[in-house]
Parts: C-alpha cells; sequence; structure tokens
C-alpha cells in the first residue's frame, strides 16, 4: 500500500501528520502555494504555503465560533465585512442570518475562492448569496477607505508570520475601529497560548487590540486540527460586552442549526485557563 | 545534527511526532514498557507501551483538572482512592489540601513509580506526603474489598485498550459505587469525543456511569499533547450536583495554586459543544 503523509509543522520540534489519500489539486497562484489533498481522517484538506489551513471534518468549528459568538451579542447586524475568508466558510456561517443585509469578503487571492468553490462546495455554498460581495484586493487598503461602514468586522486571516503580517499591525487595528458603526464588534483569529511562537503573537496581537478598543476579551475553541487543539478568538468592540449582553433568548429564536456552538457554552468560552490568562493580562 | 522523532499515534491515520532529545530511560516492567524521553517543546515525556502517558510541560492541566473539579464541589473530603496514579501526577495536587486524611493510591507497576520518582520529581514529590499510601495491587481486586470508605475516587487510568480494560467495565463502576461514602464522588479520565476509537470508548464510559450513578455528566479540558488536544473527564456523583454544588468562595479561601483550574471556569468546563452532547445524549 503507498504510504503518504502531510505533515503540518506545529514549531520546529513538533508536527501533526495525516495519512494521505490523493493530492487533488496543487498550483501556484500569485500570492502563494495552495493544495488540495483528501485524508480518510479528516476528509479533504487544504493547505496553503504548506500549512495546513483547514479540513472539512472540523471546520464547522473554527467558522461557528469566529461568526456565531458576535452574532449571539450584537442584535442587529446588517453590514459584514470579513477580511481573508475566501473559503466561504464564515460567509455559510453568516448568511444563515435572514437580517443581515450586506456581506463584503475582501480576499486577495482570486485562485482561493475557486479551489474552494470546486472542492469544498458544502463550505464555499454560500459565496453565490445575493448579499455577498468579494473583493479581490488587499485587506489593509480596503479598509482605509471604509469609515462607519459595519456593524461587525471578522478578520479570518491566515497566521502573521509573512504576507498577511500587515493585518496584525496597530495601524489596522484603528483602521477596522474607524470602519465600524458606533457599536461595532471586531472578531479575529488569535492564534494558540500554547507554543511559544504563536503565544507571542497572540499576546502582540491582544496588546494592539487592547490599545484600540474599550472592550477587549479573548475566547477559545478546540480544533483539533490546529496546533495544539487550543485555538483563540478575539473579540473587540466598542459598546457591547461579550458576555454580559449575550441574548441567548433572540439568538435561539433565530433556529440557526450549529454542531458546536449554542449561547449555553458561550460564558464558558470567555473563562480561560489561569495560565493564558496571567499572560493576557502581562500586555493588558 | 541527529534527527531524533517520537511519534505518538493518534489513529492509524493521524500521529503527533516531537523531536526527542534523549532517550533517558527504557525498560520493560512485568506489565508494561516504560520509556523515558527529553524533548525541547515538552520537557520530559513518560511513554508507556509506546503511547505518550504524559509530558512535563502539559501534565498539570490534566492533573489540575482531574482533581480540582471535584474538590471545588465536595465540601468535606477526608479519604480519597486514586486508581492509577502511580506517576503521582494526581496526589501532588490532592496533598495540597490540609483537611484530606488519606490518599490511597492503587498502582499495579512499582517500577512506574519508581521510574516518575526518578525523572519527574516535581510531579512525584508527594508521594511520600504521610497521608499517601500506595497499593501496589489490581485495582479491580482492589476495589472489590471495600465499602462505603472514600470521599472521592478519582480513576486516573491509560486508555482502555489493553491491560486496563477491566477499569472500564459496568462490574468496576459498581464497585466504585460501593466504596464510596452516601456523598461520594467518581472522577475518571474519559477520552476524547474527537476521533472515532476514542469516541466509541467515551460513549461507552458513559452510558455504564450513567447506570450506575444517578448524577454523571462530563467536562473537558485544552491538553495539548493527548490525540486531538480535546480531553473529557467523567463527574458521576451519589449526591452533589456538579455545576450546582460548586463552592467558588470555599475553594479560594484555601489559596491553593494552580496554573489552569480555577472557580471561575468550571461551569464552563462543562458546557461541551453540541457535536459533544448530542453524542453522550444518545447513550443516556
Amino acid at each position: 500500500m503507498m504510504e503518504m503523509w502531510f505533515s503540518d509543522v506545529h514549531t520546529p520540534n513538533v508536527k501533526l501528520s495525516i495519512r494521505v489519500d490523493e493530492q487533488l489539486f496543487s498550483a501556484n497562484s500569485e500570492l502563494q502555494r495552495l493544495d488540495v489533498l483528501s485524508s480518510r481522517e479528516f476528509g479533504k484538506i487544504l493547505v496553503v504555503d504548506g500549512d495546513l489551513a483547514l479540513t472539512e471534518k472540523d471546520e464547522f468549528i473554527y467558522h461557528e465560533m469566529i461568526s456565531h459568538v458576535p452574532m449571539a451579542v450584537h442584535p442587529n447586524v446588517k453590514q459584514i465585512l470579513v477580511i481573508g475568508g475566501g473559503d466561504g466558510g464564515v460567509v455559510r456561517e453568516l448568511a444563515k442570518y435572514e437580517d443581515v443585509e450586506q456581506i463584503d469578503v475582501v480576499e486577495a487571492d482570486p485562485l482561493l475562492v475557486e479551489v474552494c468553490r470546486r472542492y469544498f462546495p458544502q463550505m464555499a455554498c454560500s459565496l453565490n448569496d445575493r448579499r455577498v460581495n468579494i473583493y479581490h484586493e488587499d485587506g489593509l487598503k480596503f479598509i482605509r477607505s471604509r469609515s462607519d461602514a459595519y456593524d461587525l468586522i471578522i478578520i479570518d486571516s491566515p497566521n502573521p508570520f509573512g504576507a498577511a503580517e500587515g493585518l496584525f499591525t496597530k495601524e489596522f487595528y484603528g483602521n477596522c475601529f474607524n470602519a465600524l458603526h458606533e457599536d461595532g464588534i471586531m472578531i479575529n483569529q488569535h492564534e494558540s497560548p500554547f507554543y511559544d511562537e504563536e503565544a507571542f503573537w497572540c499576546l502582540r496581537m491582544h496588546k494592539r487590540i487592547v490599545e484600540s478598543f474599550p472592550v477587549s476579551r479573548v475566547y477559545q475553541a478546540h480544533i483539533p486540527s490546529y496546533p495544539s487543539g487550543h485555538w483563540l478568538f478575539g473579540f473587540a468592540s466598542k459598546k457591547y460586552h461579550p458576555v454580559d449582553d449575550l441574548d441567548g433568548v433572540r439568538w435561539k429564536l433565530l433556529g440557526i442549526h450549529t454542531r458546536y456552538y449554542l449561547p449555553r457554552l458561550h460564558a464558558g468560552v470567555f473563562a480561560l485557563p489561569a495560565y493564558v490568562e496571567e499572560m493576557l493580562k502581562d500586555v493588558e
């Protein structure tokens, strides 16, 4: 039997290896290398520049947790901006809300969108929703020209090392602040607290967001395919408190089907382990 | 440079590999093969029959979560039984409680205790506590002869496949019930909900514990070195409710230092993701 393994390098000293049945796609776009692998354990896997970006088996956890946590807090989201997110996972979750009027997706790489439409149709399905506008532009430039335009901004970025580094600067978070309405919320993927390199970026992000927004809290999810499995998200807000302003009854009445998120676990995801809380306090 | 990697096989199709500096110890006891490896990323690693048992870097998460959750609920724990636990990690946490009078540890393998005393002194440090009695016996036999003897039983077992399988039977849980006082609590490591094989055992255990105890709930922690990183524990109880009977103020007044557990996150660890809750409901 042919043995083929994809290894996702978590640190120079740790890697998660997944047995691969077939390499379904591989190409270089103008920005990055994209691969799609098929595996028995995780289903199809999207690999960007050699790093595991998402898997069919557990992408629902990341996409639900980055989307529904703010949607269950903000009572009236109409305009949303997603930076990154060309895979369609965040849009699929947001499109479940009938009251949402506009979802702008700023995805620099058109090939990423095309690949996800072809290989991950269950994830990319809502990219054709009439409320969705896809801009193949640089997120940094896009955000500079927007002011008082969105209720919610979701930064669905890759890791901060390399091309996406500009999405992790104080200037960028300040521009997001300006692009939000007066009660707006910004959510970002926030790396993991466990391994040193990710913890470094996690703290750097947290420091900059704390300096940019009056409310800034971090929450967590169990995402098995990501380094350490302990993944964080940032909740930055001009007005709403991430836990006190949860309206679980309103959210449940929407009848949205989820497999991970429920209002019942909302408060718990903001209750971080002592060692993570201490780390974050150091930069607050 | 020498390249040496230890791979922990999570499923036939997934493995976590950790770079190893040195193999510090390797021997076969009468029961199992024991190895101690040193690594830059996880510190020392204890490997039992080829499976990662614990690492210096994240053992505190497992040991705190299996110990302090019941100790913050039960108001008056004096007698404790630990089945397995020869590594000393659970005992270290329990020995922090001055009111505890007796900690019986039933560890079948004397060599495991010896190896942990030598290579993991920060973990095994409290095995010499005057309240600790170590029995090198079979846990199954030991429990049969005990009745109305303990306030808390902690089943700190390895995986259910192989030698330890007897620790996962309905008869065993019934014997634990009998060995507990009328307000006793039983905690067990409960595998992970994510990969099929572990999820199978997780459900089997849950079904049997639900049949044996009036109160049975499952809680979770982020343990990066364990398969999927999403690890579960079982909380089975004759009287106390795992969340409603938490007394966080009493616990905080004890002044116990922890790096993961805090009463602040107690309710949250019982708030399981929707897909885990649904799985467990199927067998309740």
